[in-house]
């Protein structure tokens, strides 16, 4: 595995690739990586024949409150398992090099996808997402491209940035990996102590009575939004930023559950913001 | 050459292009091509092997009171002298094609490139510009793009989005093409009628002069800058809408006339507007 500073460098190492006919995978990743980000990167390896992983906190995602700074980072414990993993090219880019003095252009997106969920929470957040996936891409021009279902609103925006400005990327969405307790993976799971890591437990605890009482018949949104609502809220702790029943890609709220739908949360656990959900299709 | 109507029919004859190793040259148009077009169009077609020219009046860099509607068309005369000259590919995809249902992503530009000169007067143009250029250079994926002089401030604006957003793409600049009376090639110089064509020889004329009196050692930007208002006012009929003198690259206004600078107009001949410029370069 090479690890890749400049963008030329990565640009004539992909160059090189694509000219010996092989297909690229790309994982875009914020470091600190878990086993959720190797589940992304170990399916990469298996369906392309050249994996790109990129490991770059991108200050533009983070609101001027949030945790850019505290954001957790391990480079030499990520460069090991992309190593042992069979990643072709790490690449690492500062923040200068990626937004230079001068840099102004960025990739909004406009209406639902983005001003729902943690959109509300987040403003801006999703337009450094998809302003930095944009310039990856376009460093990488991969094949395909990896991101994980924990970032399920991410995914949608994504999804249709790609369809909207006509990348020629094949975006792979893969399931979300957790703890053997339930606590979906996250860097951020980092932040927590070990009560606040109990407490957290609650997140995906909630989840898991909705999928079962979805599969014992209900079908009520308000229902169900209810029951997650209250689960959380038994944990004084936790403090709930919304719980949403959605269309998995419109993200638009639904009524009656049915086809691709969503269950979202955001909760803080003391300074820490924790998101989780589920996915389930319905008749 | 072949007409192509789909994004996949395009994508189809591109990746055959760049198989056989061809470098590929595109030319973005809103068609009703003249000499100015024409001159990109042959420059591409010597610079490379494989060219493709794109026709779309692209209707979100329109403001709701402009002239999307009435904007000149004529796609057979179009489709003429791009096989003459030699063309490989014309695309030509429909409003429908490009901004489907729901479309929601947008490329834009903060900051003096798009809030100056055309952008104060056309809020959304650069937005509809960006957005539109990022989608072609994602199906097109060229090693050359064309642009034109004329539009000096599309120029800037589509050279820092190149640069911000990492495309791989060389943007290469064309002077501008003028009639031998020295009025700029514009396809909406299809609006004037004869009176006010003729009236419309103010603005080159005004910036030739300008052109004349820094040539004699003028660089007060204040004092060219009224040379230049004082002759187009001569004309009751020009109404101007601005007259700058930028710095060519950054678009900020110069006190002092050096490096490389540029000297635009716009101004409206009854209903139509008109732009024009002068770029020269001093110690």
């Amino acid at each position: 595995m090479e690890e890749i500073h400049t963008i030329d460098h990565l640009r004539r190492k992909i160059k090189t690739a694509r000219q010996a006919g092989k297909l690229i995978g790309f994982v875009p990743t914020m470091g600190y990586l878990h086993a959720g980000h190797m589940s992304l990167v170990e399916r990469a390896c298996r369906e392309n024949d050249f994996v790109v992983v990129s490991i770059f906190v991108n200050p533009t995602q983070f609101g001027p409150n949030e945790d850019y700074d505290a954001y957790p980072r391990d480079e030499k414990h990520d460069l090991a398992i992309l190593r042992k993993a069979g990643v072709d090219l790490a690449f690492m880019p500062t923040a200068d090099l990626m937004y230079p003095d001068g840099y102004s252009t960025y990739v909004v997106q406009e209406g639902q996808l983005t001003a729902t969920l943690c959109g509300r929470s987040r403003p801006g957040h999703f337009r450094g997402v998809t302003t930095i996936v944009t310039k990856l891409f376009n460093m990488v021009q991969p094949d395909r491209a990896y991101f994980g279902q924990k970032d399920a609103q991410q995914v949608a925006v994504i999804r249709q940035m790609v369809r909207d400005l006509n990348f020629d990327i094949q975006v792979v969405v893969c399931p979300i990996v957790r703890e053997p307790d339930g606590l979906a993976m996250s860097s951020r799971n980092a932040y927590l102590d070990h009560s606040q890591r109990s407490d957290a437990l609650v997140l995906s605890k909630a989840l898991f009575e909705a999928r079962a009482a979805i599969e014992a018949g209900q079908r009520d949104a308000d229902k169900v939004r209810a029951l997650v609502r209250e689960r959380i809220s038994s944990v004084p702790a936790v403090q709930i930023d919304y719980v949403e029943i959605v269309d998995a890609d419109s993200l638009k709220p639904l009524k009656r559950l049915q086809g691709r739908v969503l269950i979202a949360v955001a909760a803080k656990i003391g300074l820490p913001r924790l998101i989780d959900n589920i996915q389930l299709t319905l008749d």
